[in-house]
């Protein structure tokens, strides 16, 4: 289900358009396509997200797959997880999605007008510090592509960051990364109420917010909501909500009901070849070598987990 | 209908949780917000699309327009022309959705399996030169801001460009971005069938395809289209397909049918605070200061036209 995508990417635009034309002869390739290079993977170019640190949204359209990043943001993770196994947003909503910028999930119960109805955290923290970035020792793929937004840009574990050496490391906004929403304060923010970038990648939230982890399956079911029509894409009426039907950790789900995907490992000699393949297309298509990516334009594989022989 | 929304990009993620928090202090101010800066603006620093260059997309859900950018691609901005007064896309469907890629329409018929039933082009060209770069002498307002993609990156007449100085300017891919699909040839475009934009910046495409305008409002109309199950985010089944009533030139539309539209102008004063609000937010949400905006992240405001008094 998933390579297919992921394989169809590469020949993106090219549809033939009233009469055919006759095929340009392809330029000499110098490297693989983006298709070639997982293609030449093996077994030890993927890993198997934890069950512990992967979160299942189901919903009416189906499922989404959340992998956790306690290495960016333990506090944060570890209170998700505490939520997640109260089944505190079992029966809540997605409340919000902004065209070309978030949908928003948690309690719709407004919390200034209706205090006492606002559902109970129960044994989470009700207070976190802002985990904007971490100074931790993480094992940072570098991209070799300038970027304005971080002095360095690259992958941790599968997941878009910019570094900077002297301040540290951080989960960046790329499509399909989830944070923490919070008010204006920077430690307001608990994980109850999480948000999933749908648009344009909002980099000017780095730092500016927790971001928790990233939605690695499932996107076309949170990016094609109907957008909200009050300010910030909120939705005005609940019977525009998308309800939750259960948010839970894939380790407290039946195996037998569990999704097995893997993703693609982003330390290795495969990953570099997928990497160049998205700075240099080797696809017919392209004709001006761009010999650029930045860092919000790579995607990491996902894939099936392989059926055990 | 448009600022209000623009408005409330500002304080998008600002949504108190749980229980009330003390506001923090808010920063000292420096400069402008976005919705200041337009706040600020007189009737100078708007202007109205020319009609002629102006492209109305009806479809059930409601409008989108276009503004067409013949400065960029003068040849195929004329075939669109030719094409929409001869109405040759009413009738034809949206017969795409690409997660985080684009939407695109056209002639559903299959040209390799049902020549013969591929809709006549009539009066336009069937075949056009690649529209890349322009070399023209553009007014080019510059971003400070560093970009991997191109050597300098702007704004030319509202639209988002890069620009090489040797080698001309481009009317970049960003959210909202129309091209002209094309086959593997780079001239096998010839403007019957067009893309917009509706994910993540697709800049491996600048100067690898001829761009030809922007939405200018009801881009939440394409966005959030289910998304196609085929490769390339093609539907498999026509009644996927979003049927397209009309797309017509505003100037051909009655007057009283029209959509009155105004967008920003990019060579003001007005305009360089909304970047500078941009590089810098100075709302109460924001903590840490990026000094930095990228090209696909700058919004050229647009409102309805002030009615004559």
């Amino acid at each position: 289900m998933t390579l297919p995508r992921l394989a169809l990417l590469a020949c993106a635009l090219a549809l033939a358009i009233g009469s055919a034309h006759a095929q340009a002869p392809a330029p000499a390739k110098k490297g693989k396509t983006m298709q070639e290079a997982i293609d030449a993977s093996t077994a030890a170019d993927w890993r198997t997200p934890d069950p512990a640190n992967t979160l299942y949204l189901d919903i009416a359209g189906g499922r989404v797959v959340i992998e956790l990043a306690p290495q960016f943001a333990p506090r944060h993770v570890a209170n998700i997880k505490t939520l997640a196994k109260a089944g505190y947003w079992n029966g809540l909503a997605i409340i919000r999605s902004q065209d070309n910028f978030v949908v928003q999930w948690g309690d719709p119960v407004d919390a200034e007008k209706e205090p006492a109805k606002v559902r109970s955290m129960g044994e989470a923290e009700k207070k976190l510090p802002a985990e904007f970035t971490t100074a931790a020792d993480v094992d940072f793929t570098r991209l070799p592509d300038v970027d304005g937004w971080a002095k360095q840009v690259g992958f941790v574990d599968g997941f878009p960051a910019g570094r900077d050496p002297k301040a540290g490391t951080w989960l960046a906004h790329c499509y399909g990364t989830v944070g923490a929403g919070r008010g204006n304060e920077p430690d307001s923010s608990t994980g109850a109420e999480l948000y999933v970038v749908t648009g344009q990648a909002p980099r000017q939230l780095d730092r500016n917010i927790t971001t928790v982890g990233k939605v690695i399956q499932g996107m076309e079911l949170l990016s094609a909501l109907p957008r909200g029509t009050m300010g910030g894409g909120f939705y005005e009426f609940q019977d525009q909500y998308t309800w939750i039907r259960s948010i839970r950790l894939a380790s407290e789900v039946p195996e037998a009901e569990r999704t097995h995907l893997q993703v693609m490992r982003t330390d290795t000699k495969t990953w570099e070849a997928l990497v160049e393949s998205r700075r240099n297309r080797q696809d017919a298509f392209y004709h001006f070598p761009v010999n650029h990516i930045d860092l919000c334009n790579v995607p990491v594989p996902v894939r099936e987990a392989p059926k055990a022989p």
